[in-house]
């Protein structure tokens, strides 16, 4: 058992997970399964859409120049010759003097350039009397109008979007080349714990990590690989650390410098432990290093410190892997704290934090086994390396947890 | 086929889908299936968080009186009679002049009250020298430290974060009683259409609707309901408006005066059509109303009045049953707008707009069926009814689809 000699600052271990957080290799979804995923490539359409002129009212397909002049008080009258329905037959002609009925959404007959809206003329039998002028190509859809063929619709790395997934069904794609999503083997490790779902029995504490991390791991688009809690002997973890189909693990729980936390020591054996000690509160034993190129991160079993250090660098490798951005995924709202919080300098703090009535109020019971705090609290305020901490009055940033 | 003659304002419409949207019944699903979901009850704990008293560091359980005056120039000396891992025996004692050497989350041994860290102290085999004084309860996790039994631990009505799984798990809750997700009804109809996922066809337009819809409804925690696009059929249209497993019942198309309009007049045939027409652009001939209590949303079928009708109204309806807040789902941010957006009195816009450089740009094509828009757009602007629009330099409200 000894202390942390050195302790790595967060902005060197940022650099690090960015390093080593390359992102997967595309594989094809079909688009009913894409929403949220990340694009690998660009998409282009290779068809116009709409694809052939359409009417964008209900009305009367004419020749625009058959209503120039009427007015309600000199309304014009044409002859209805037929009717064209969505999906109908385009091959119909409008002559001078004549009028198609039409609904939104059908193609345009021959001849047409203009429609006519329902609620600007009037149909006795097939004779139509029309109260308003419309100019040529008004309430009709162009070819290409939305998408152009060839048209770049849209862009790598593009999170999809309910409404692109509408853009991507127009223009008839059923599937889509998406970044992987990054497998993670979560490592739950820790004698004194019982399984999440159990009642806490005498001494034993239940898992609160394996909920919260499954959330988060969701949440930043990674596939969970989790089954049950490992053993603290070192074969099980090693073996776990091994996960052949892991893009990433994450290990809760022996991260520090104690007898019985293995996570270090093995991963500097199996692979190499890069980065052992942040100088942050809370979170500081964490570590992270690489297993074969794959990013492995050494969480602190005490629960806020597991969330803190998933939050800095595990969930940030996850979504860099998926294709995401690096960016925190909360919500950010300012506003001035009422009380001071206080840091030191050479080390960057996480101090949770309440919003009451536009203020900021730090939570004060704040041990990293109080995860409750984390409930409580509306979000988490970051207090930087080189900052003493900030008095009272000072507007700060807070990242919203909800 | 005639025009809307009333068009109701948003504010009313806005009403009624409030005043239409009960949250729906609580269900018991599994914790692990928890996450996101809406806390239907106030949860309150059964048990003391931690339930033992604990060691928070890697260390040795003292008394700490024996290391009042210890220094590294003057260590105290003490004798190591025992060692406690976590999930362990917390029987063992701890006379004066003695140590037990303990792990971060092991139990407390008796008439201990103190741990020093391991990097205060060195051992040299069962004895121990202390470089450092530790009051009492130093590195000891009380009991009920993070929750006391019959403590509330979440609110009724709480979404359900990845830390909230975390605290439920510790308090030994397999499961929640979350509000039941809605139920949605999706019916498509357009003769024009051809389904999701297939390649357009001369005079056919594809289904953007449904993969866009499907996304939104899964965003506000509806649970889809949708099988294939609906024939112009009223006949089809009212069987599927009349499903009786719906919550909520969304018509995508046929909503306005038109002949092949068909819902507005099925749905005050059996039930009730309460607004049909809303002064707002795009979506003006968006209605609403009920069937047997559930909410029914005709949306108009052009993409972008579907998309905006659909995050009006029917969007808010689901997130209502659902147990969530009526707020729009989207992040803001504030921005100059750098080209006047033009609207009329009596009716609000919603505006598509780029952000630019932080600088807010409407976007030029705004036709209700250009779908791409929405894609190229990163958000949107309300322009309220009382306005006539924004000039070049308004600071102007952005919602971010992204």
């Amino acid at each position: 058992m000894r202390g942390f000699r050195h302790r790595t600052t967060i902005k060197t271990a940022l650099e690090w997970v960015d390093q080593n957080s390359q992102v997967l290799a595309p594989e094809v979804v079909a688009r009913s399964a894409a929403n949220g995923r990340v694009l690998a490539d660009e998409v282009a359409s290779d068809v116009n859409v709409p694809s052939f002129r359409r009417a964008m009212m209900d009305g009367f397909a004419v020749q625009a120049v058959d209503t120039f002049g009427a007015t309600s008080y000199n309304p014009l009258s044409l002859s209805i010759v037929g009717e064209i329905l969505p999906g109908g037959d385009s091959h119909q002609e409008v002559h001078r003097g004549e009028a198609i009925g039409i609904m939104t959404g059908a193609p345009m007959p021959l001849r047409a350039d203009a429609v006519i809206p329902a609620e600007k003329a009037s149909r006795q039998k097939d004779k139509l009397s029309v109260f308003d002028e419309v100019p040529p190509e008004r309430h009709v859809g162009k070819i290409g109008e939305d998408i152009q063929q060839g048209d770049t619709v849209l862009k790598p790395f593009r999170r999809l979007r309910p409404q692109d997934l509408g853009v991507l069904s127009s223009i008839g794609k059923a599937e889509v080349r998406v970044v992987r999503q990054p497998r993670v083997r979560l490592v739950i490790t820790g004698d004194e714990l019982c399984a999440a779902g159990s009642f806490p029995k005498q001494n034993q504490t239940v898992d609160a990590n394996s909920p919260m991390l499954s959330a988060l791991i969701q949440r930043d688009g990674g596939e969970l690989l989790f089954d049950a809690i490992t053993p603290d002997r070192p074969e099980l973890i090693r073996e776990m650390m091994l996960d052949p189909d892991a893009d990433i693990v994450v290990v809760s729980g022996g991260s520090s410098v104690g007898q019985e936390d293995h996570a270090p020591r093995l991963l500097s054996e199996i692979g190499k432990l890069a980065i052992h000690g942040v100088a942050m509160r809370p979170s500081s034993p964490a570590g992270m290093g690489c297993i074969h190129h794959r990013p492995v991160f050494l969480l602190p079993g005490n629960p806020v410190s597991c969330l803190c250090a998933y939050d800095f660098f595990a969930g940030r490798a996850i979504r860099l892997r998926g294709g995401r951005s690096a960016d925190w995924p909360y919500q950010k709202q300012t506003g001035m704290l009422v009380r001071k919080i206080s840091s030191v300098v050479g080390r960057q703090d996480y101090a949770r934090v309440t919003i009451r009535g536009g203020q900021v109020v730090p939570i004060a019971i704040g041990g990293a086994s109080v995860l409750s705090s984390t409930s409580r609290a509306d979000g988490f305020v970051i207090i930087p390396t080189d900052s003493e901490g900030f008095p009272p009055g000072t507007d700060v940033e807070v990242l919203l947890y909800g």
